[in-house]
């Protein structure tokens, strides 16, 4: 008899998994429900549909080959029935059978199933605002929501939007206002800097300023406390704790949640975090339910534990393990590192593995590389600084992760996916050192950015290497009482180095070129501490590994360089 | 006492081996010695230098500081004294010296040394042609051979060149010619395509399409037969087994070997190939004697074979390992597995690992999946079409190699990038087909072309998808008579189908559109074996799957599709 299939869930791990299976097994039965009644979509693509890039909402649930991926579609040319407008109230795993609601009719059905698969997707968390039920205010949840948005913006009601949460999709959809429809955006984040659980503040730092180049208001550790509005309901503006936003619609993207509640009171595992729990075959605690997508928690390969990672590209691959493992195909999905990438204007930022904060949660004695390198040999015409931030474990050199941030393109790209194996793979910074990524001077360096940033990370742990991080560096520069025995030694070429040595003066911001310090490094202070800069770090290194064989032994490098200064929100740069 | 440390050769593996000496022991005695006046240079810029986006030859020999690697560079700022235009005559390995001769003066001189490099590099591999010593013919193997190319091009002495060779550095310099001075290029290769060592024909055949679109001859399977000149002793050509080409300038680059001559009269273990041979610490088969670079063999990680892999990212690796080595830090460098990446005008083309042809070698049970992956989301305005070939055991299911080609840009680099860590690790396709490429839709599809090119192999080694490859395809289209009972089944949409119909006629090629074959499909003929045709591969799998379940068990899918048949040198496509 022919395997029944029930599927709840169609936009990512369903139908993928809805069409694995079909595909297997041709005989099998396979139903595929959503609530919705638009199905199928790139989520991930809303702030493209929103900006206008995409022109259609269409064209994000149609296939490449241009055919809507609608009920029509599934029948037709996937052989998979559909219910949408369809709710799953509750399952009874003892008949192996759901309850449906259809949301027109109201009628309800049971259906039973030999297989389940719940792929129930995440649910935006809305913060207790005061004002959230203003006209203008939105998550950006669903296509509808989506729709209703960019509508709103072609009749021309929208002339300042302010987004609260500055996380991926919070920072997408202020670049789509901003950039295509010329609406002021602003945003506010509760945390010390944007992509607060993805890069560290550092890369955020460098994408912050941009942003702010580019055009949009950015406030940072500032708390949203009302959603403001006017007589008629509608959305006026955003109070934070600092001051008040004007703003006639509020995007509100402050993250998302495993949607878990059909599971939980089905009786399914789920973790204190409301994600459906399941094995390396996306097998939930029931053996015939299996689980995918937003909805579950799954292995961080890096830290060990469990984690929480609704990405579209993670559901996709855990719908078709879960497809082959309802055929009885036993395939397993390990887990992930969370890779991500994203656009921001002009910039690409990425990352995978661990941020430092959370490798320091996590119990690791982890520490960083931070370093500018040049994305492609540097006598290519198009080459450009990017910057690294690389994880590292002290005690057992192993890497735990890898931010780049740099030129929009896929260079940042290509070195987060060059990285993410060997993440998930535990490697160390030894292994990191000699990885063979490809070369061409059009298109890396010779030694590329993933190596270079193990170099350093090595030499910090062989203790050969010692740098002052950035953040200790910008303290410095607001109070330098804080460190009386520090000095700047700025080993760029003069002309770099003059304006410094002006603006702040001879006893704080020395000048001595690189290639003179063999000459006359005995001209330098003994008694006091020099910070070591450069425009990358590498020269600083070598200045400070010559300077410790003849006794200058206590002087750090400015990890990263004045690249990366230059690149982060500063006020006291020499204007040049 | 301070250690002596001679390196010989001051290109890449060289300079690197001796900076990194002297950061690790900056006590270290460490000479540089080249036979060459221009040392430390990128160059594999040379053909970026040739073309004009290098204005200066001095740009490839300066670091990203714009501070020129000259003597006094290397004097001054890096502690490391130089003999340049200074031959290594000889080793005496028992005494622990070597003899130099003085080329301007002739003066010989003995130099001790407690630890020896060997960073001879590689020479330009000549073929046994007449003509080779007629002025205007060139090899590109050092920065001296490109100025004098550059000269004559700057003084309009050249209309037209022919390069003898069809490899990375043959291809890089004809677009030079073209692209950049209009000149026009002839590239002759001897094999049956383009980059034969690099990648499988199906990729060669793409990019010999877009050089030929972009202005440049490409003749294969012809051999140089003799470079022809006039009275002067001027080039005029070359003479082939096929026809004459006009030419005034002549390039040969049919490959490179190693430089070992000094390393075999020393005694030292080289391989029967001619390279030195090292362990994994880069040490000879004289412990005191390191060797890295273009000049010695390394394991291919893929095939645990040794393989001649002269690569700038390599030779850098390698020095830095020596470099630790040499001062007691017990570094090693495993192997490689060849990454590669070029650019061909508007398009790049990569790989990693092995090809068909070298995994049969080798005596893998090898086959292909080949793919054509749109590179972003196919809703993002800047996307396009990719192609990609990956190469399997069928027997272990390991991924021996991926090749891939595409627009212009780091994308195929980022798939390159990603694949390299996994394919050194020995990595199954079920690795791939998991592997966590970041996702976002400015920048790859949610199933990333990695992650699609693995599904397709599992399909193929699972017995599940039955293909034709390209090969065959395009023999059968050639002569239809060899294979009577195929017929093409088009499921793309009947307006992209009915062009081929018309030109073939429907007992060749049918046209059923994908949505209609469940309904429609016993209208398809029992007798024939139906090649399925779409655009990418995945519409007529999931076809042949549905067929096989009705009953239609003999037919096959076009690997591919009809996106990678575009892109390749066939007479036969329909106009549309």
């Amino acid at each position: 008899m022919a395997k029944k299939v029930v599927v709840v869930g169609a936009v990512a791990a369903g139908p993928k998994a809805a069409v694995r299976v079909k595909r297997l097994d041709p005989d099998a039965e396979v139903l595929l429900i959503d609530e919705d009644s638009l199905i199928s979509y790139g989520g991930c693509g809303i702030p493209y549909y929103v900006s206008g890039d995409v022109p259609d909402e269409k064209d994000l649930r149609s296939t490449n080959f241009h055919m809507l991926r609608d009920e029509y579609f599934f029948e037709k040319a996937k052989g998979v029935s559909t219910l949408t407008s369809t709710r799953v109230t509750a399952i009874d795993r003892l008949k192996k059978s759901v309850s449906i609601e259809h949301a027109a009719t109201g009628e309800i059905q049971e259906i039973s199933y030999d297989k389940l698969m719940l792929a129930t997707g995440s649910e935006p968390i809305v913060p207790p605002l005061p004002g959230l039920d203003l006209d203008g205010v939105f998550t950006v949840n669903n296509l509808h929501k989506a729709i209703e948005i960019k509508d709103r913006i072609a009749k021309g009601q929208v002339s300042k939007a302010v987004i609260v949460g500055g996380g991926a999709i919070g920072i997408e959809m202020a670049e789509a206002f901003k950039d295509l429809w010329g609406i002021d955006a602003t945003i506010v984040e509760l945390k010390t800097h944007l992509l607060p659980s993805l890069v560290d503040w550092e890369m955020a730092d460098i994408l912050t300023k941009h942003l702010r180049d580019s055009g949009l208001e950015v406030y940072l550790e500032e708390a949203a406390l009302e959603v403001l509005g006017d007589e008629k309901g509608r959305v006026r503006g955003v109070r934070t704790d600092k001051r008040e936003i004007d703003g006639d619609m509020v995007i509100v993207a402050v993250g998302v949640r495993p949607r878990s509640i059909l599971a939980q009171e089905a009786g399914l595992h789920v973790s204190r975090g409301g994600a459906i729990v399941v094995n390396e075959r996306m097998q939930t605690s029931d053996p015939d339910i299996y689980a995918a997508g937003d909805c579950v928690e799954i292995t961080n390969l890096v830290s060990g534990q469990k984690f929480f990672a609704p990405l579209g590209s993670l559901a996709n691959k855990q719908g078709r393990v879960a497809g082959d493992n309802i055929c009885g195909v036993p395939s397993i999905f390990k887990g992930g590192v969370g890779s991500f990438i994203m656009k921001g204007f002009e910039m690409s930022i990425g990352s995978a593995g661990l941020t430092l904060e959370a490798a320091r949660e996590a119990g690791f004695d982890a520490d960083i590389s931070l370093t500018s390198p040049i994305d492609r040999a540097h006598f290519y015409p198009t080459q450009a600084v990017t910057c690294f931030l690389m994880v590292f474990d002290r005690r057992t050199r192993r890497v735990l992760g890898l931010q780049g941030v740099g030129p929009m393109g896929d260079g940042i790209l290509a070195r987060i996916n060059g990285a993410a194996p060997l993440l998930c793979d535990g490697a160390f910074i030894e292994d990191f050192n000699n990885i063979e990524m490809a070369y061409s001077p059009p298109f890396s360096a010779a030694i590329d950015s993933i190596n270079a940033a193990a170099y350093v990370a090595e030499n910090l742990c062989d203790n050969r290497m010692r740098k002052v991080d950035m953040s200790d560096f910008f303290s410095y520069m607001d109070s330098p009482a804080q460190h009386p025995d520090w000095i700047m030694l700025d080993v760029r070429h003069p002309k770099q180095a003059a304006p410094f040595v002006e603006k702040f003066g001879p006893d704080r911001w020395l000048s001595l070129p690189y290639d003179e310090v063999r000459d006359r490094y005995q001209e330098l202070p003994q008694d006091k501490t020099m910070v070591i800069i450069c425009n990358a770090g590498s020269r600083s290194y070598e200045i400070q590994r010559f300077l410790d064989h003849h006794g200058y032994s206590n002087n750090t490098v400015l990890a990263g360089g004045i690249n990366v200064v230059k690149r982060m929100n500063v006020d006291w740069l020499p204007s040049t």
